[in-house]
């Protein structure tokens, strides 16, 4: 089943211990679409500015991606700088130009307002509010935020929360929104606000999905090379969503394999700079990390027998 | 099989969000025994001062401990006063008081020296180099360590290393030991100085193992009330060990589990002060916990079956 996704599609220029990167492709509608583009399609809704290279964005087309709601306005591209630190955990933003984005209104296709599965990436709520308005009857809406939208704009995003059925945030940004250190009370005031499953990205720490009555954890994966973290989050929801719409967002069995999913597509995009990793990738590639997952976190319960004699 | 403890027995200090405990149980070797005896005896050798209540410690007796390895020395017993911030990850040390503990020279009883399994709890490198002396035959050697070691005593204890098969240290931990931000790289560098497995505590974000070609995650476990996370580090040891030496340690399915064990132990270490909880732990308790860990985690990689007409 497609997806609609609603993002920024963005430049960025990025400067990590292992190099520089300049002007590549990124957004978080960019990485959404590369990760579950290896699953499921993904229709976009974006906006850019005439400097946009969207040849660049090809490869998520012969993916299944269609691109007609990208619409191109005059100016500048949504463009973002950031420098990451030695241990690549952190990172400061060198320069934002928001551009053409900072006039988005999101005007969905005909033919995507039929969508069932939905992904709201990180923009202002009043404007993920719209998307919802203009969609005719979606199964399955996912939502990310973040603190300046927490901070600025609270009450519309509380409101928003009535109309979502998963909310995808990091750590920092559940316990900011529901004011509470504890994830597990902070997972349920969020989910007393309408969403029936919160998912807390912890980055390297690894993704926690709370449902209703149970919870699933999976962890990051170990990359003995992290060289980009960028985008990292929107490939994890990507890899969540393109594994859920093909299969039974209500089955627990079918969401618990999704956040392995999405862990897998999460590491698969720190390995390269931008989306160059994800563009090579194939389901291939992702099974098998999916199977790497498996063996990192399995174990048996049964207990031994006492060895004795040694 | 009985596990040789060395460490520190201490009183502690605590004030958390939820409240204040003084002059509580507290120290390496008794956070370590309380947890391991759950599950298999301990024989515990430290120091305590005249001020020490050891009656107290009579919970780990009953449980298998044998604790005439204990010195009772002249003078105060090793205080630590601490305070836990709003989110119970960050904490003030208000004081320390080495007391008796300055002095420490474990001394191993003759009794004691035929230990197979051994666990060196955090102190100086120099004396877990003279405990391993009067050992006679240790089949597996754990150790734990810190940043004033490694800062103070690094050629100590990179040589300490070559005699050890477990070194449990957090993530900071190790990658101030090997210079080295990357936690694979950094516990490579570990295994290349001796030890076969490297654990890694990352406190609520779980801990990871590396071994000799695989490695194996587990996560905290996502508890509603943090009480008092002292002695998390040392419970996990504690699990860890107690399950492994009743197992066989040269295989990788009861490794596994002895992490998942440590887990439990460690999250039970934090639901009341000092070791309330774990004085009144049955392994029932450990194994429900552990069965809620699988269920936390466990996924099959199974494809399913697109859906199609939704």
């Amino acid at each position: 089943m497609s997806i609609l996704c609603v993002g920024s599609v963005a430049l960025d220029s990025v400067e990590t211990p292992f190099g520089k990167a300049e002007r590549v492709l990124g957004g978080s509608a960019v990485y959404f679409s590369a990760a579950a583009t290896v699953f499921s399609p993904v229709q976009v809704v974006g906006v850019v500015g005439d400097d946009y290279p969207l040849d660049d964005l090809d490869f998520l087309v012969e993916r299944g991606a269609d691109l007609s709601g990208i619409v191109r306005a005059e100016g500048e591209s949504f463009f973002w700088a950031g420098r990451y630190h030695y241990d690549l955990n952190t990172r400061d933003t060198i320069e934002t130009r928001l551009g053409v984005f900072a006039d988005f209104e999101p005007k969905i296709p005909e033919a995507f307002r039929d969508a069932r599965v939905v992904f709201l990436g990180n923009i202002d709520p009043a404007l993920q509010h719209d998307v919802l308005d203009q969609v005719t009857s979606p199964d399955l809406v996912a939502c990310d935020t973040m603190n300046y939208w927490i901070e600025g704009r609270r009450d519309s995003l509380i409101e928003l929360l009535e109309r979502v059925d998963i909310l995808m945030v990091n750590d920092e940004e559940v316990r900011q929104l529901a004011d509470e250190a504890n994830l597990l009370r902070a997972a349920r005031w969020v989910q007393d606000r309408g969403p029936e499953i919160v998912i807390v990205k912890k980055g390297e720490h690894g993704a926690i999905l709370f449902a209703d009555g149970w919870l699933f954890y999976v962890p990051g994966y170990p990359l003995e090379e992290v060289f980009d973290p960028t985008g990292a989050g929107d490939s994890f929801a990507g890899g969540f969503m393109g594994h859920l719409a093909r299969a039974d967002p209500r089955d627990p069995a079918d969401v618990r394999r999704a956040m392995v999913y999405g862990s897998a597509m999460g590491s698969y995009a720190c390995e390269r700079f931008g989306v160059e990793r994800l563009k090579e990738l194939v389901a291939a590639d992702v099974h098998d990390r999916v199977e790497d997952f498996r063996r990192i976190t399995a174990f048996e319960t049964r207990v031994p027998a006492p060895v004795t004699g040694r």
